[in-house]
């Protein structure tokens, strides 16, 4: 099953390097990984995702919350998230009906023009992998040349009213 | 300075913590880090932004090519390229005046809203760098309580047609 891993850690030469032998120890294959900076200077934030057997992941998660320098870490798969990844898609397109496909299909997924030649579109995407996934899968008729993806981040979501412990007027978008 | 270094590697166990490793050992910093799959399910793109002096990065890149499952390292630094990540944003907005503030700002920077409740949204946003940073950086008198950021993806703008060789689609890339 596919499992999103979300640590924070303090940031020092290496302590990235042992982090991910923690993956390969346990023969977990990294899928995709984000490390970047937080609001405070000396903690990254890496969000992994891997694939692997509940408890093996369960496993790791306590070895990563042993480690000296993570602050952090938790399996989020099963929390109420928001997941997001971008990619940036470079298909061709060379005819006019073909370009109006692909601009048909990349505004159907969100996505928009980042760069386009007489050939050629690059289409920017954001969304859940489940839905970049869709966008590249829907433009491979049309010969996808190259794609790079942004590791999916992810993030709780805001508590719902009724988990709330006080009364107050509250909405959502 | 700020240097994007953009590799392809052949997806296997521990190779990517090798990768990490001779950044370590160049005593380079990794500021942002993503690493997602490709078209072909084998081989993996990674994007690291380090700071360094120019010397030093040549070297490492060069250090990088001679790997075994390294197919193609390159600082994409000074090419012509489209760059991004995506960041969600938790910020405080206590009362009407707040949030029509926060609102206004995440539009400016082409933002929207992920999740909302009555004191907080999550803010969702996509750009370069300096936009994600620019945004981040506005945000904070209102309360920035958390950031997760992918990493910084990049991909070579497509040629412009007067740096072509012929009529025909002659691409470097």
């Amino acid at each position: 099953m596919r499992h999103t891993i979300s640590l924070q850690l303090e940031d020092r030469f290496g302590d990235l390097q042992r982090i991910i032998g923690l993956f390969s120890a346990k023969c977990l294959e990294i899928e995709s990984l984000s490390v970047s900076p937080t609001l405070d200077a000396n903690i990254s934030c890496a969000t992994i995702v891997t694939r692997g057997e509940e408890r093996a992941i369960e496993q790791l998660v306590k070895l990563l919350n042993r480690q000296v320098r993570v602050l952090n870490a938790a399996d989020v798969t099963k929390r109420d998230c928001l997941e997001r990844e971008t990619a940036f898609i470079r298909v061709k397109a060379e005819d006019d009906s073909e370009k109006q496909k692909v601009l048909n299909l990349a505004s159907l997924f969100n996505a928009r023009v980042a760069d386009a030649s007489n050939e050629r579109f690059i289409i920017e995407a954001t969304g859940d992998h489940h839905t970049v996934r869709g966008l590249i899968n829907s433009l491979k008729p049309f010969g996808v040349e190259e794609v790079v993806r942004t590791g999916t981040v992810a993030i709780e979501r805001l508590p719902e009213p009724s988990e709330r412990r006080n009364g107050d007027a509250e909405y959502r978008l």
